[in-house]
């Protein structure tokens, strides 16, 4: 089974806390990581949100997200390189080595276009983070959101994109968008060395909602613990996310939310 | 381009219309075929409905549906056979010669289960299918419905099964279910002769609902016409079928909705 030393909570389980609390609610339930949004950061500034995490003495597992390269038009495509290397920046001062990219759905494109320029996109990023030894973890969404979000939506697809580059791109497994996949197995085991982040929660029957549809681990039909063993077998022993997009769990007061969590997590992951 | 002697009415987009309305709308609009539900037979009964549909002088593309092999107790799963066989008769009276199988989802079984009592249960109806000159066109469902409707969620899912099995067995590509995947065009030609039936609808960003998230042609980001001419390369020349769940649509009066279907299955397809 896993082990709490390698719980992360991902921040938008307890969306309705800033950043200052969410540390607070890490420490109070002993969760030794965090994984932070650049929404958090934006409310403190980033030289606020860096100092009390470094003061938190958490371990900060990824920042939440860069990516988002497909778009019609070049000046609008060249905003979005900018972003993306403000977000390395944030990444290094926040004391975290893995920068999360959602890669971004059609914007207008064509299907075709659309990866290119995500390909294209992440190898204009790569040199400056491979620069400040950030890596850039592509994260396949499920299909369900290839149209806005991210038009990279499996493992295989990803695995694909990451190979193109050295060891400064890697991906991220996260079991909600990927569970059902007939060949998750094999990707993850290809994946190999290339895994820099690994995402738990829960697919519920009937799922509650679309961008807010994830569960508590347990409350779905993932199996968890055989995708967490693959990893394992890939070769990522590193923290391990709870990130749980869900209206009734932010609804839900944190501290009982993380308690749960923890139960959870012990006895599902 | 598409044309209209190729364009058939899945029943389930003019959902409130009965068996004898969805007929005489087609009718009225000069459709020529028709893809027919069993749920819609059960208000006729199936000898009316037969007689019904003989007399109209529509093609009848397909049945929907049968499939749905998963279930954790074996006498569930005999019973589930059965309804299969039923099927494959109540296809025959209607004068199709294509079963959709929506296969189904975990039933309380482990995915790894689920997927098998799916190749057994279609190896135990293709005989009886095959006697009665049925075919089963095994319909891979969007991921999203992995849970709850079919795990087998890809075109090489179904594929792999097809393969398995004799011409009596093959594939549904509706395009809803399968625009995001980056293997899409050669899974296409892999499935080549197997190809039984072409479903259209779009996908409208954001997606309205889930289950009843399809929308009408040209609303939405599928590339509809690169689809339709893939499945035609890989040998395809059938019916086209529309189907759209959508509230919306079936809240609109049905002359209005298939005016609009004829146009835009001209424009986009």
């Amino acid at each position: 089974m896993a082990e709490l030393t390698r719980l992360s909570l991902n921040q938008i389980t307890t969306n309705r806390l800033n950043l200052r609390e969410a540390i607070e609610a890490c420490q109070r339930h002993e969760i030794p990581a965090i994984g932070v949004w650049r929404n958090k950061i934006e409310e403190f500034g980033l030289k606020e949100s860096a100092k009390i995490l470094r003061e938190s003495g958490l371990k900060v597992s990824s920042l939440c997200r860069g990516g988002f390269f497909s778009a019609p038009a070049r000046e609008e495509r060249q905003n979005l390189i900018a972003d993306n290397l403000k977000a390395i920046d944030e990444a290094t001062e926040i004391g975290t080595d893995v920068l999360v990219l959602v890669c971004g759905g059609l914007n207008s494109c064509s299907i075709a276009d659309a990866r290119k320029m995500i390909a294209d996109g992440i190898a204009e990023i790569a040199p400056y983070a491979k620069q400040n030894n950030i890596k850039l973890g592509i994260e396949p969404l499920h299909p369900m959101f290839a149209a806005d979000r991210s038009i990279i939506c499996s493992l295989g697809e990803a695995n694909n994109l990451a190979e193109k580059f050295d060891e400064t791109v890697g991906v991220i497994a996260d079991v909600f968008h990927l569970w059902f996949d007939a060949k998750i197995y094999q990707e993850i085991e290809r994946a190999g060395k290339n895994i820099l982040g690994f995402h738990v929660s829960d697919w519920q029957v009937p799922l509650p909602d679309i961008l807010l549809g994830r569960s508590m681990m347990g409350d779905g039909v993932i199996e968890l613990e055989k995708l967490r063993s693959a990893v394992e077998s890939a070769g990522y022993y590193g923290l391990i996310e709870v990130e749980i997009f869900n209206q009734q769990i932010w609804d839900t007061e944190s501290d009982e939310i993380l308690d749960l969590m923890k139960t959870r997590f012990l006895e599902t992951c």
